[in-house]
């Protein structure tokens, strides 16, 4: 059966799995709708000249490449690749449609990207993103919404022990022009000072010492500083920093929009994200039951203009929707079962009639579709099927115009007219 | 801005569209759940081996082939391919998933396909198919499901004015049999058959006879008979065939089985589907202001097993979802607007708490995101959004803890207690 399966790193989406990745899509896109975002869907595919140079080398090497067609095939040379995120192609359809767009553009993209990673448990070739973004604003309110956003669908999607720890690129620059780090040195030691909670404080000083060129006493200051997670002492550290003060006013004004939040926000000076983009507040959601984070986001004023788009203020986060619905896996969500099965030993019109009445009143209703005439294996059939009620219309049943309606749980039946059944069987239903 | 384009052949799709297309596939597909299908979505690229020789030379052409990548790229050669409809799909999961199916297999799929057709009006490389097949049983009541969910569609989709033509590829096979044509060369005259309605019976008698190898007289009448599409004459033509009564059999049960779509469903001798792979009943949806067919299906025991699946009977049809929605695209469906704009003049903390309860209530709510401190400015953004009430909190409203309602159509304001606000625009929405 290998031979049939599906490509190496993508799955097969069967009933039960499927619908409920689409109620938890749907239950994302339902609140990001009410906070007046508007849904965008890009083509799988982009000119690969749009994609190329824009995620750095390593990415680069994961995009599906697209062979050119017909008489260009035999060239082995690509000109399309399948997108690798939505913000590229978000940068790219601001460039296409920019005056379309209502300013500022609030957007939300949930849908699958492709990434040739080498496949492996929970990691796949493809995979679905779910993105928030607000570009063309630089009000504190547009980065509070998408945390709020962000957090409603959270509680929404059942992962209610969770934290955004809050900081601010400002803030951590401010803390660098303290320990006199040059500005061109910033992203490195930031780079860095992003492995605190995997290698420590003391890896994390020697690295800033033999890489990025700090000496040894404020190497060792800084990584303590940011290692503490104490905002006291980094508020101390930064009051006479402008650079500084600004980001702090950004962490502040950010929990104070995101009040409502409680507990479930705070300044946490040790969260630094390692990605040089970001501009403003940045945030990681921390949520009990998944290692790492389940959630991230910030403000990145540059991004749009250095993806090819036109120079935009932006901020947005993304949810790990995928890790929250393998979670969810091992729940035992109850399969969707028909309503009512109706078993055919003959009058096959009458039936067809009476399902489509039961499916008006929008019910979910199979015919038996297999050969056997045997009553027992047609309820076997409809036990299958995790039928609620079949439906029997055997020799007796027509002559007297009746039917016997089965519940499939007890196991008792009734007798109803024919023409009562369906509204008979709504009424069973709706009890 | 060509440069920063979709690919030919692919579209952005922005609010207004994106909505109005999912409204169309829930649609659909909760009538396809009615009649006991199950969704099912496959990894948008297949190895190529399952692709290849699936289509036929000239649908080959149209791959669009993913080359192999990190250190095969080099090779030029490619290992995947998109998808290029959902049936080969179905029957690769058909030979994975066997054992985990529900027998008979009753699915759906509404999802994109690529083909690499020459970009021209109204034709894409990126689209939405929309099939509903039911695999592993032979009963006519299969087939009378698939044209019944098929028409239900259409009408909820507002394609009202429909008629499925309805016929038999046996009892066209019959009708050969009559006029002597040898069993090997029934695909090809039947291929001649299908194009009367392009080039006419004189066009078609002729092929017959200079490319099929039929007598003149012969070719002449069967052309004829098939071109006069008079049910009657074909019955009384195929009265001693007995393929052909088989033929008139499928067409009766099916149209008896569908007896509730009256005369939407009707005998049409003149119908040959050209595809050869149809075993049995056959059908073809015209509709008034549709050239062509909006949809199609029919029987077609033989396909799973020569597209690599097992042999088993299965029959479904497809919707022309695109030229649908295309045709829906001169309607004017009013765009999504917000149902309370808010506008941002201070307390932006209590501005925040405000948006939370309204959004908790379901309402669309956006802020004012933009750098204008002026109420006529944002005033004109609430307009800009479609908003049906707009949010004044100004210094004398801050002062007196009360907010200005502005009812964005009338122009008219009150002025509710903030802490009232939720509650009353929630009663002035619902009004």
């Amino acid at each position: 059966m290998a031979k049939s399966a599906a490509p190496s790193g993508t799955r097969d989406f069967l009933a039960d799995d499927l619908r409920r990745r689409r109620a938890a899509f749907t239950t994302v896109s339902d609140i990001f709708e009410r906070y007046g975002f508007d849904p965008l869907e890009t083509p799988a595919f982009e000119r690969l000249e749009v994609l190329t140079g824009k995620y750095g080398e390593e990415a680069s090497q994961l995009l599906f490449k697209i062979l050119r067609r017909g008489v260009h095939e035999a060239s082995g040379k690509p000109d399309l690749a399948l997108r690798y995120d939505h913000t590229v192609p978000l940068a790219r359809v601001i460039g296409t449609h920019g005056a379309k767009l209502p300013n500022p553009y609030k957007r939300y993209a949930i849908g699958p990207v492709w990434r040739a990673d080498r496949p492996q448990e929970g990691r796949f070739r493809e995979f679905v993103q779910c993105d928030i973004d607000t570009v063309g604003s630089s009000s504190p309110l547009a980065d509070a919404e998408v945390v709020l956003a962000l957090a409603e669908s959270l509680d929404a999607l059942g992962v209610n022990r969770f934290r955004f720890l809050v900081n601010s690129r400002e803030a951590l620059r401010g803390l660098l022009e303290v320990y006199g780090v040059a500005e061109e040195n910033g992203d490195g030691v930031l780079a860095t000072l992003d492995k605190l909670d995997k290698v420590g404080a003391g890896a994390v000083a020697k690295e800033l010492v033999d890489e990025r060129g700090l000496d040894v006493a404020s190497a060792e200051r800084l990584a303590e500083d940011v290692a503490s997670d104490d905002p006291d002492l980094i508020r101390s550290k930064l009051a006479t920093n402008e650079r500084g003060q600004r980001g702090l006013a950004q962490i502040d004004s950010l929990l104070e929009l995101t009040a409502s939040l409680g507990d479930r926000a705070v300044f946490a000076p040790r969260m630094v994200r390692g990605l040089d983009y970001y501009t403003g507040a940045i945030y990681e959601v921390e949520a009990e039951g998944f290692p790492g984070s389940i959630a991230a986001g910030g403000r990145y004023d540059g991004l749009v203009a250095s993806l090819g788009g036109p120079d935009m203020p932006a901020c947005g986060g993304s949810i790990g929707i995928e890790r929250i619905l393998a979670m969810q896996d091992t729940g035992d969500a109850p399969a969707v079962g028909l309503d009512v099965a109706i078993t055919v030993l003959g009058g096959q019109a009458e039936l067809m009639k009476l399902a489509s009445e039961l499916r008006a009143q929008g019910l979910r209703v199979g015919t038996y579709l297999g050969s056997s005439g045997k009553l027992g294996k047609q309820l076997q059939w409809a036990n299958a099927q995790n039928a609620r009620f079949a439906v029997i219309f055997g020799s007796e049943e027509q002559e007297s115009g009746e039917v016997t309606v089965r519940d499939m749980v007890s196991g008792d039946q009734s007798r109803v007219p024919l023409a009562q059944a369906s509204a008979y069987l709504r009424e069973r239903l709706e009890r």
